[in-house]
């Protein structure tokens, strides 16, 4: 009997010990895997773009070379290795357009969703991306088709107040908040998916309420 | 020496089991503290917004008394207890504009942020904002104040691409994110803070960019 108590609270040490470890261990993995929780704000000063859309190469343009928001919102974009959804309401920006070019050219699933009223007009991207085969769907109701977010692999969503234009990049208060919070990209998502059915062209009715006016 | 060991044991196996229940306690703690990560998505139908905004009266209005996505915001802005930041493009909603006046009149301290071009457009709610006492400061500089972004007590945060206006939030495709996530709050209240100072008007130079056109 004088032997077994020790014996006992060893078992007792030894399981607390492991349990205590494995906690520990939990929160710190917890902690490592950190999340993607950021936000830019634009405007952005005019830069050079091309050493994020051509690295390697040296450009001799005469804007500044500076990191700016414009620059993050494309490494992040240009990161994408699978999938990409664009859901914007208009495009016009020439660098974010590229972007989305090289990463169809990469062989990324690239799906872009635009307002039917913007894609015509001045500067519009909508038929550069067309014209090399990037899939473009747009609504064919009413209001406007005002969202401004894409995904990224499934994985990140970008969201905010950022049209993709020159005037928003350069001159505009804006904002574009990031996430890889999955209560997010899933909601994002499934909006994406929403929309890419309900504007599928097999199922246009050559704007019924726009003839009604 | 023989009652010393079985003491040492002792003491380990307590420090472990207190080190593993107060590690479990925080896990459970970290898990009970539900996040808010929600998105509305918009259109949202048109409903009779009374039940929100004077709850406990009856509304005989033909309306269709249904739980949109514009009731869910109006009362997550109406669950404001000391203060609100709007930094909204536009402002024609009435129902929106109505839960801000209320905070005001509440005691609520609101500060809002428009754009100067669009404050005195037909049914911008902006005017009827200021009539009432709240305080309202507007860009000067060419661009669009293009944020769409709302902050309750320094702890929630509301952005994405819907204006506070009737064709918005009754025909657009919108978004509206909101989060208790402390980066994005920190992030777009210092934003806030920014332009609420760039926009003091002791320092107007009366549209000079404009002027120069």
């Amino acid at each position: 009997m004088s032997y077994s108590y020790p014996a006992l609270w060893k078992v007792l040490a030894g399981a607390a010990l492991c349990l205590s470890l494995e906690m520990m261990f939990r929160c710190i993995r917890r902690r490592r895997r950190r999340p993607l929780r950021e936000v830019l704000f634009f405007p952005a000063p005019l830069s050079c773009t091309e050493p994020v859309l051509s690295p390697g190469l040296s450009c001799p343009c005469p804007l500044p070379h500076t990191d700016t928001a414009l620059c993050r919102l494309l490494r992040l974009l240009l990161g994408a290795q699978r999938s990409l959804e664009v859901c914007v309401f208009t495009v016009s920006s020439q660098p974010l357009a590229r972007a989305v070019l090289q990463l169809h050219h990469r062989g990324v699933r690239v799906r872009v969703i635009s307002d039917s009223d913007y894609m015509a007009s001045h500067g519009s991207q909508i038929g550069v991306l067309r014209q090399e085969g990037v899939v473009v769907r747009h609504n064919q109701s009413e209001g406007y088709m005002h969202h401004k977010f894409a995904i990224l692999d499934k994985s990140v969503v970008i969201t905010g107040s950022l049209n993709w234009t020159v005037q928003a990049v350069h001159t505009n208060k804006e904002n574009v908040l990031i996430s890889d919070d999955q209560a997010y990209v899933q909601a994002y998502l499934e909006e994406f998916e929403r929309l890419w059915e309900e504007y599928d062209p097999a199922t246009y009715d050559f704007f019924p309420e726009k003839d009604q006016k």
